[in-house]
């Protein structure tokens, strides 16, 4: 039920594409203030409106009350007060959208506005105003750690650098927005969910629910992206309970308005860095400050500011650190995990530091990161090192070549009109692969060849776009020499399909390949023993290609897939197995790390920019963009390439359009006329460049390429 | 999504209650003759119709004409002639009943009427009249082996018994009449089914309609009952090439009248049996002359042949025999398997013998059975021999007790009315658990523990009412220390659960266990190693119970599962599995066996029952049956007593009541009210006696007990 074709066809359905017999719309009530105390609720007079078949409030769930990925402190409906403009206060089933909006408008709620917080660094000042009245500090996490000797890297410094910067709040806007149908039977609640983590989902709504795991089933249609903005609950939790409560399917798909200002968003950062270099350009010590707004909840956030403290040093060899960190609650919109997770808000912070020392210290900034690049053996301020070879120096190597770096003084014409600008800049950038050491990390894979040759997969990650299912076709066909397109992917229902993980990270190939690679060599195994009595050669000597076992070395000997996979069903031989992996780490033990959760294996990239500025408009154009990233093994290279693509453009996005605009709490620009994304127009030339230095514990050396193109 | 209370309060699905989407209506066509020509046939009238959607006749599948689970030899459509008046001539699907109704009698179709055979005995004898024109002979399979010394044996007798038994031609009578509904996307072709093997139907879908079996995908919502009759396709492919054709799904469910004429039956059988006796009642000898009415496809009756052949010796030890079989074509209704698979045919003919030698020698029946009762070690016909202790003997000596066979005379008022007169009378058999050795007998169970200790059951098993899912659940809490309440048993999509078989030959819950215990002792081990570490006890001395894992002797010392299989998650432990288990067969060579396919395994029984004839009437009643049966292990008790119950109920109808009568491969009694079966009030007290003698390779040593019930 998988197939480009059938996306390009549109007969591909997303989860606002089902329809179940009798269901309901939902719409949703949220609150006029982003603090306040709600001093009335009542929805008699709206339930009683024909066509209105359900309301649910926080009085419909008395003992269950919060939920959370990491920390279960945010509402599921609004008990008495609101802490962001994006709580639920009630939730309408109706028979159509007008009813379900008209019984909103019927009720009735009274706030009395309390002072909120908004400022992050203020926040973390002053708990005077708390973003919660169940918080005692408005600090959801903190965390300090040194690695060397900082001071004495700084007394040695011949130059450093300390600045400030602020990132600004970033929107996911995948084209689909947050989704749910659920459907309750008296005994399993069947939920078709637009997500990120099907079988985290299940384990969340279970719990919120109180009910046993295996009694909620999750299914995922297709999903039209997500980003990390659907890792964590959106709507699934409020919309079970409401069909639970109406006794009859509902179906809950938010607005782009309110998917603008509801969902988790990448938050604001704040990252005060100092730099400390020898004037010969060795990098000496960082001193790091990162103060992150998470919103009233902690959702994954504390997790995303933990992750910018392990990144903030960059890929470079930094022998003395000090980073504290904050994720600090505030009245604004939800902070949450979003493509690099951390990483591109400290690489605007550390990247400009590496420019201002290179000028500094005179010496060319790609020349200065190779001098500090890290390689093989380098210990990381987390506390972990580099076990094996890497591609960073590569990949500046590989984009300097390509953008004619080192020539660019005889070719790019610098001032094509007068005030106007021509410059290349480069960045470049790591990012962990997968959750960190300690966090669920697992894969599993279900590989069946049925009696005819042909293939079912069954992997419970999801395919948001970028064509996991192809990779994980491409994996199979390899292992087991048929094509990619004699597998099918299934879709995924948490009954009956293994959990992968979230779809996050960076790490589904990785994890799932491993996987897929164990399930069909176990396959592989009892295919060529049983094929060895057929062709009476010994096992060993046996290979699988072209849908045939061949005798190694004779075109004459081989037996066709299609009749020996028949042949082994009626000899009852399984020619089905499942496959089990987790992400690698070292096996060391924690109290060598100096952070929670530290990653083990890292992408890395250099990206270069060739971009006009007109210095009398203001006007900025990127022209061109080299991108060269170490990715192990690109085992769907047209996949890659189009991740390398999309990272960029929503990187350019990042850099230069979208921001959310909030003030005291409310969010300014609540659509796509005012909230600014790059067209087809504002995209430049990319040339993705791709370079594989295998990570030995990767399938075929494969590590990861999902988040890191947004970042440089 | 299953569970006897939503079976109780009708929420279970069956297929017809499947409602798609445009979803349309399918009707067929049937031959006005057994046996004819088809001169004519043009559907274009009827397409015109408005509301008819698309006809399907064999035109439309110029390349794919037969299917057949043994041999292809049944038309999909009837191509130029018709050979039994189920032969499909053309399927209508049309927006609602009415029209598709009206479409049929547009239909213009001309039929030249032949001579058919009908007479299965005169078909062994002549081939003058074939019933298909390819056809060369009318025998579909012949077998003919001996054991030991025939004549030999016969030499030696003080007394022979020769005499010829008739069988009559019996339905199923499954409360749910065969349906399917079909959906084609351009990709995968969906298909719900009320079958009673999932994998199989979806192979021979794709094989039929040449789609490559991944693109097949097979649900079976709840399944109505099979007793065999749905193991075999019914109307799956016609309605899959009509919902190709219409590109809309298309909905066909028989109605009892077709399921009457035109689905698989009991086939009749004749058995010519003559056996020889020593004067003090030890056996010697058997010649056995098998005619089967197969009507004019093989279906799997062929297989049902060999079976009856291999289990006409009864379950006795008789050294010399001599077996010819026949499986015939006519142009009756098609034979193929139902509970007890040639079992009760040839039963009535050795159990009838078995009584007339003893009358002749003036043995006790029972006795007689006793002294001549297979045991371990005995040597079949089939060549194989009995491996360990069975309870055969046993089944007897408990009827016997409970039923007070051996005091009868003085407790039995004989002849409580001048004219009417009460005895006992007392059948033993025996049965063959599974397909016999060489034919696909695999079963996989994929268990999974959620990370709250709940689990998931996934199973291509069906459960058509005979508790195989409560036996499932049951063997799962066993082994993980949890309550049957706490297994979900998914249901069944050929996409996702692993095959486990058709559910026939008696050995769902043995196969099946034996995969769910190699599954969940999977899953305990990693339980018990992770627990191991947290508890500080060697894995060894752990034990599931109670939904803990405890440390051996102490019981302060435990952890909830609900909290450690959520560490697990946590951790990267595998807390899912899957299992694979085939029927055991002993090791030894194919050449040592008389017949193909021939039993390991057996399960025996012994009924007694107590009857009241009326002379004058003819009236018979059944007041009490004592069935004693030898099952290995009761798992699920309760339901072994249903499968007991349902099968003697069955056995009653088959002995006293139903038959199909055909005149000139025409159908005579085409509806309930003149096709005969038990009714509540012909139900006589049953007491279900279960004797467990352990099978060493079953799952907690259980065989089986879906058909023998029938049989005595």
């Amino acid at each position: 039920m998988e197939g480009l074709k059938q996306k390009a066809t549109g007969r591909c359905e997303y989860t606002s594409d089902i329809v179940l017999p009798g269901m309901l719309v939902a719409k949703a009530l949220y609150p006029q203030h982003p603090r306040a105390k709600i001093k009335k609720l009542d929805v008699s007079a709206a339930e009683t409106i024909p066509g209105v078949i359900a309301i649910v409030t926080h009085h419909d769930l008395p003992d269950k009350t919060h939920y959370g990925i990491l920390v279960q402190d945010q509402q599921i409906f609004a008990i008495d007060e609101v802490c962001y403009i994006g709580d639920i206060v009630a939730l309408v089933a109706a028979e159509t959208e007008d009813i379900a909006n008209q019984a909103l408008k019927s009720i009735e709620v009274e706030y009395d506005p309390l002072p909120g917080i908004f400022d992050p660094v203020q926040a973390v000042e002053s708990n005077k105003i708390l973003a919660r009245k169940d918080l005692e500090s408005n600090l959801l996490s903190q965390s300090s750690f040194s690695f060397g000797d900082v001071d004495q890297g700084f007394s040695k410094a011949d130059v450093t650098v300390k600045r400030k910067y602020q990132t600004q709040c970033m929107d996911h806007l995948f084209l689909e927005t947050e989704g749910v149908v659920a459907s309750w039977d008296g005994s399993t609640l069947v939920m078709y969910i637009s997500g990120q983590d099907p079988h985290g989902d299940r384990n969340q709504v279970a719990a919120a629910l109180g009910l046993p795991i295996n009694q909620v089933r999750v299914i995922y249609p297709y999903v039209g992206g997500g980003f990390g903005g659907k890792e964590e609950m959106h709507v699934q939790i409020q919309t079970a309970v409401l069909a639970m409560k109406a006794k009859r399917p509902v179906k809950f798909i938010r607005t782009r308005q309110e998917s603008l200002f509801t969902h988790i968003k990448r938050a604001g950062i704040s990252v005060e860095l100092e730099t400390a270099a020898k004037a010969d350009g060795t990098l000496l010590a960082i001193r790091a400050k990162i103060i992150g707004d998470s919103g009233p909840y902690s959702n994954i956030f504390p997790a995303v500011i933990n992750c910018a403290a392990e990144l903030v040093s960059g890929p470079y060899k930094i022998p003395n650190a000090q980073i504290d960190s904050y994720a600090v609650a505030t009245n604004n919109l939800i902070g949450g995990g979003m493509r690099g997770f951390g990483g591109p808000e400290v690489a605007f912070a550390y990247e400009q530091n590496i420019d201002l020392l290179a000028e500094e210290l005179g010496i060319d900034p790609l020349a200065f990161r190779l001098k500090n690049g890290m390689e093989k053996g380098t210990v990381m301020p987390s506390g972990t090192s580099i076990p094996s070879k890497i591609g960073f120096k590569e990949t500046i190597h590989r984009a300097a070549e390509a953008s004619g770096w080192d020539n660019r003084q005889n070719w790019l014409e610098r001032e094509p009109e007068p005030g106007v600008f021509r410059g290349l800049g480069a960045a470049t950038i790591w990012h962990g692969m997968g959750m960190g050491r300690g966090i669920s990390d697992h894969s599993a894979a279900v590989v069946e060849m049925t009696p005819d040759g042909s293939i079912l997969l069954s992997i419970g990650v999801t395919d948001m776009g970028q064509g996991a299912f192809t990779a994980q076709k491409i994996i199979v066909a390899n292992e087991l020499g048929v094509d990619p397109e004699d597998v099918i992917v299934n879709s995924i229902d948490t009954h009956l399909v293994p959990a992968a993980g979230p779809t996050s990270a960076s790490s589904g190939t990785y994890r799932t390949g491993k996987a897929i690679i164990q399930a069909a060599g176990e396959i592989k195994q009892n295919l060529l023993a049983f094929a060895a009595n057929v062709l009476e050669a010994p096992p060993e000597e046996l290979i699988l290609a072209d849908k045939k076992v061949w005798v190694e070395g004779n075109s004459e000997r081989f037996l066709e897939l299609s009749k020996l996979a028949k042949q082994a069903w009626w000899m009852n031989i399984p020619l089905r197995a499942e496959g089990f992996s987790q992400l690698w780490h070292p096996d060391v033990d924690e109290d060598e790390f100096n952070i929670p959760h530290p990653h083990s294996i890292f992408a890395y990239a250099a990206h270069i920019a060739q971009v006009l500025v007109d210095t009398k408009t203001g006007k900025l154009t990127v022209e061109k963009i080299w991108a060269a990233h170490d990715v192990g093994k690109a085992i769907n290279r047209q996949a890659v390439e189009g991740q390398i693509e999309g990272g960029v453009v929503q990187g350019l996005g990042y850099a230069l359009l979208e921001e959310l605009h909030q003030h005291q709490g409310k969010l300014l620009n609540k659509s796509l006329s005012t909230y600014l994304t790059p067209l087809a127009q504002d995209v430049p030339e990319i040339e993705p460049i791709i370079i594989e230095v295998p990570e030995p514990t990767g399938p075929y050396g494969a590590k990861g390429i999902g988040e890191p193109p947004l970042t440089p």
